[in-house]
């Protein structure tokens, strides 16, 4: 519906007029030919009104710094940072466009010269460091289509990502790693039937070689996971689908990935990202539980993790804190994608999370999991399409950062309060007895249990408690 | 918020007239204590008006008639009663009383007395067993609650049901057996916290002692199947609940059952019926890949298979042929619960399938896994609660009936046919090849499979044609 | 599928044990006919261990004091209780049993002796004044079926009505008045394919009868306002349904409940309460705007407002906020039912509302309305079926409560701070300019704006801050 | 996230290999500068291997033939065809990509050059009558925007679109006429905030010259509608939104429409399009009776009808037949949007109808308006994003009006037999009496009923006989 090309061409240099909070970077002066395509001008400052964010505590009215989000204050043992191990995503924060299904792109940061070159994914990287380095964070993660161009061959295609790499590595420096890397099996029309459980042979070769690849280069820039989200692995209708024959398929793909990362070793973790259905109808990577389930058949579920992400919770029918439980208690908890969707929408909106309520769950499950690491939380968040400041790009993250970071402190607050665990280690005391410790066991059979049913009468079911859990719960907010 | 009691009083002879196709059958001449109470007068007929439902073809105007199952007719090598193998569900047929969570029953059938009475229960039996056999099927199901009254002791409360059963079993006949028999561990308080999952350890003895009559039961009925549905194994809130836990004691007690069951020798197969949420916030069983997941974590998955409900596979977010297909090729397709919901509404409304799109999916995966047999369809479906004369437990059953043969013929007709199957052959045709049988063999490596895609160039990925398919599909409606 | 009656009498006097924070009161001795059934008893106090609840601040830990709700304190120039106008709803509070779909009764409170006898109604209304006096509110709400039980006919159930409704006035005192009054027209089976819009003409005029008697007590006893909630005013099927003439009878009815109400001089608001469905598939008065648009065609906009329930709201797909502002800004805005539902749950839960941001999201909307009275908010909620101690009871309209005024004080701190609505205000500033104005007149044709849209060019469109609104927001929880 | 520009330009020319039911059309032989952009080449046939798509009954298997719409044939006194009013949506099937939120374009169209010049505009032009002569429908739906490029100023783009529109008008020739035309309020990144609704009084300026120029064109094309779809017209957030001043602003500028289309004598009718979210959190014509509110809030009421789209109901907790039949007993049934959604998906999927029990509903409510006339039936509806055969564009639309032809069929067969509208009229006969005329005369008062239902006593209350209904219903399928 949209001629996407004329559109981006027009935006590049529009000249957007806002109130933002700081005054705007330099915005291009003219064209695309002149100092926007210049990519000398561009060796500089990205983000020249940006300080460096820094903690000032709860009070703050500043917009630019954090609020709750002190990255060296310890909490239960340990640095916020290192519960917290936050990751920028380049692809919304850096390629994200603002289009959606009914709209063109609204974004045209002034660094940006409207092409898909090599040296504008150059400019880009560059960018993304600088950010990165405002944000006082450690780690990133990246889509390998994201940060460098398609060629006309992949052999093309590999060169251009390697040289793109190559620049990631030198701006990483000593400190910073991704959190993860990806191959992008969704955007390109090749995929559409999907990447390892497409119905083409060539297809499924073709998602072989990207991965390898993209394996190769997170190894080579020190990443400490590998994801694979299936968006495309899954299917339209039913009717025109072998489910059975593409679950196979999607099992040897993901074997053969196991091989392959451990021939070459890498010891990252390999991570599955479940999520429900969008953009196709139904994927087979449903929620923590549906993709358990497909590891523990194929025999792969002491090879893989899961990165669970809120909105693809909630799309699934579970709250957030359900999906990462679930996880937990299978042994499968990674990573977190931390944003949040809307209650009332029936799709992805990928929002920075905001409500502290949910923010505290999260890290109820993260504390209980003793953290995340070598996993963390990355920011599989974008800004709203009608949010086109700069700033707006940092506004969001502190946001997302302070309330997981609040979050913490109040799941802090209700372990070291101690009484809602209280609560819920009373409601299950009756199985703290002997025969408890026999069903626990095993070992109480179906004769047993009668006769003691028998002896005992009618059981006592004392209330669950469930609002003064709330109560308790809330005070810590 | 209402008072059941006496509104039950109130409406047992109470004289409701409708315009009804048959004359009605006798109602209660004046009040509880004579005619209605006499149960003599019960012995006879409870659906004096009501013919033995036959088939008279598709242009028979005729409710009481079948125009699509035809019992003895062979569709695909099998009698179509073979492929469906129908069941009554005595509770929504003779314990429905139409009561909502803002309405009181409405249901005053003429052979109630208004009481949970022994008597009531054998004579309700009888009634049972006319519908069933007016109706010609071959097959019930049943709650041990729905069919006894509860005594003051689990002693007393288990020779109650000894009583109905040895009733049920004399009117079974030769031809008639229950489908499966369930034990009913979701209407009485005290299971209020869950059967198995609950907190208390005297509820899980006691859920253990009348799963143990249940299955007793059944197996002296002649049942070919005993179901687990854990309407109460779940939970309402995640902050007073510790779900690993309650999941541990979940997986005992089933492997208790499945060494009871072999101890007395039932060989019914034990089925697990998935809902995903109601009447609590989050149920264990979710859904059809959920309950594998659990069964295989803990060693129970050659133990069990499943009893998919339409109405439950739509509420967690899936078609009812989706859930079929996934239990079907996890090995797990058991037995199906024919009903369905509303699409527009969140909770389960137990309709009648009259959908004739859904049904003819609904059999073709019936048909590839090659009938249900030792399970069947279930009618787990009731009236409307303004649906208030006898006539219509039969139009709504025969409706039903009529809907899945207009299935199986459906579903005949497009295999008979032949383009849809081809089509989805041809779809994955590349892998018929000697790279694909590679592939499927767990012998190609990334290595091998980037090779190749260097090799190949770009894939060609033809159409998906998922609108011809749905022209092929809708052509056999 | 229950059996309610035998269930009640059971469990009257179930000896529940649990482990309350503070003594439970005295519990049935032996049985229902002894101590149980002995109304002189009970003359005495209903909630002996329980304290009249009091403001302790936010450092509190005690169950059983307000953190947030200080009645007397001063907020943006009026009391909180004045904001407020807290009510307690009968029919949750005192005549919910915790029956769900698939449960039987779970609460036994106490004073209850298992019947709906006028003596039992009494003494009910007995607790209920304790109860409210203990929490310290001025405002309940009632059904007329709830308060009373029926008769043998439509006199003698209103001989009923008017014996508990001279009690309730007398316990009332000078201070405690109705919020509001309404009549049940849903429970009873008479009801079940409407009250206003049954196909029944005599439903209709026992319908007109129930809400004629039920206005003039609410009347009697000083109600403020006067609730229609349409719980069976919709359709199950539209197969079967007349809609137009159903709306239509609806109208009559409403237009006859004006008349009355003037005639005898009853001063009160009449409000209407949406819901979208449940438990019909649909409800007329689906949310603010669908009731908006029926007001509005049958000439009735000027003589109603409307009753806004939050889990209504988000069970038509927005947000509570939205039905709220939509009622505000078509001057609606008459009443609260302050409760929530679950985000993942397709049905109205009626839980007490524990979410800070939903809280003063809600205030915010009160705030611009100038407050709700003669309207308020009443506690349309309920302990979960889990809930069984006395104290829960409390526990749950404290936490309701504190929400609710930790919501006040959040949108306060919002309001006195500003840079919300200064964001707000500025976003829309291009409007405050002449051209603006003569826009907001109706004044400016497509002729006149076709001429300015060539003179200005490419409109300058700014961002539109979400996430700085969202932090500003958040800062203020 | 994706590169359109550099994808589309790869894409023009991919010679994609499927297994097409019928030959494809000569695919472009080298690239882009050769014969694709030869424009002479595309003077000829679009589709030379589709004949002219004919009827040929039910039993045939052939995919480019109707089996069940038959233009001429007379059906309740009415052909087919007027009943029907077919229209081709140009944008779905010319503009249509196949682009979604996370993929690029999949349709690589053999008449495409990968621009949006003015030469390609006038191509598609001709491939779009090509393809409605060869389907057989007289009528088409535009947006201004896909029919011509943007250019550089609003004086431009005008001028581009008259060019194409010269030509549009020379193709329709004698017999084809537009459905309706409307304005494209929501591609471009100026209407992020909105039109009518954007905060920036330029951006409120520039919708008002698009659409007075949109309606130009479509009454200079012999329109016979012409449509708002506010897409952008809501908020994403209240926290920044004036909601109140945002409607005001609509409501304004819908005046202004009405005015100006009395002014230039264009004598179509204005419809709305009611869609609850998407692209929007929410937007303000949500549904039929949202809509209704907001025309009679602001006295527009009989200046609109609406223009009800199956999957926007069913995304706004409605069945499609109900926001139909909420339209047309508000009198304001004026077009529907023929497509369908997914049952269990949260998003617009612009399906092609294909359920037959959908599409019977539908033609009842169709049947009960008198027809649609001056509106019709736009397929409002897009191939799946993996169909990317040019006959798949045929073969959607010819099972989308067979669809509908079959409900048309059905829905006949329903009211000649004549069971199911006797069944509602019964259903209210009560209110066919002497009492009943005085109630929906508004003659009968709160006494006068009471006296009647004090004199009836307890009301007799019939069954709804849903289940009977469903049956009847069915038959007719």
């Amino acid at each position: 519906m949209m001629e996407a090309k004329k559109i981006v061409l027009l935006l590049v240099c529009l000249n957007v007029v806002s109130s933002p909070v700081i005054a705007s970077p330099p915005t291009c002066a003219a064209n695309l030919d002149s100092q926007c395509a210049d990519s000398d001008y561009w060796e500089g400052e990205f983000f020249p009104g940006i300080p460096k964010i820094k903690y000032e505590g709860p009070s703050s009215k500043n917009p630019l710094a954090y609020k709750w989000y002190n990255a060296e204050e310890v909490i239960l043992g340990k640095k916020m940072k290192d519960w917290m191990r936050f990751s920028v995503a380049f692809w919304h924060t850096f390629r994200g466009t603002g289009a959606d299904p009914f709209g063109a792109p609204t974004k045209s940061w002034p660094w940006e010269d409207g092409t898909n070159s090599l040296a504008m994914a150059k400019r880009r990287m560059r960018a993304n460091f600088e950010f990165i380095n405002k944000l006082g964070v450690d780690r990133w993660c990246f889509h390998d289509r994201d940060i460098a161009p398609d060629g006309k061959t992949l052999k093309e295609t590999n060169a251009n990502l390697d040289e793109v790499v190559t620049l990631a590595k030198e701006l990483q420096g000593s400190k910073i790693r991704p959190l993860w890397g990806t191959a992008q099996l969704f955007l390109h029309p090749r995929y559409m039937h999907g990447g390892a459980t497409s119905s083409e042979v060539g297809v499924y070769a073709y998602a072989a070689a990207q991965v390898k690849k993209a394996i190769e280069v997170t190894h080579y820039l020190g990443g400490e996971n590998y994801v694979f989200w299936g968006g495309r692995e899954g299917y339209q209708s039913l009717l025109n689908t072998d489910m059975g024959r593409e679950l196979d398929h999607l099992a040897r793909f993901l074997e053969a990935a196991v091989a392959y990362k451990k021939k070459i070793g890498f010891n990252g973790t390999l991570l599955i990202e479940p999520k429900p259905q969008e953009p196709t109808k139904h994927q087979y990577d449903w929620d923590a539980a549906t993709t358990a389930n497909f590891l523990r058949k194929y025999g792969l579920i002491n090879e893989f993790k899961l990165n669970i992400e809120c909105n693809h919770a909630t799309l699934s029918g579970h709250s957030c804190h359900h999906d990462l439980e679930t996880a937990r208690i299978n042994g499968l908890l990674g990573n977190i994608d931390a944003n949040t969707g809307d209650p009332q929408v029936g799709w992805d909106t990928d929002q920075f999370m905001t409500d502290i309520g949910e923010a505290t769950m999260v890290m109820l499950s993260v504390i209980k999991n003793g953290g995340l690491a070598p996993g963390g939380f990355n920011f599989d968040a974008k800004l709203r399409r009608e949010s086109t400041d700069v700033e707006d790009l940092f506004i969001a993250h502190i946001a997302g950062m302070d309330t997981l970071a609040r979050g913490l402190r109040n799941a802090a607050k209700l372990i070291e309060d101690g009484s809602l665990a209280e609560l819920v280690r009373k409601r299950y005391q009756s199985f703290d007895s002997e025969i408890g410790a026999q069903i626990e066991a095993g070992k109480a059979d179906f004769e047993l249990l009668e006769k003691k049913a028998m002896e005992w009468g009618e059981p006592k079911v004392p209330s669950a408690k469930q609002e003064l859990a709330e109560m308790i719960f809330q005070s810590a907010l």
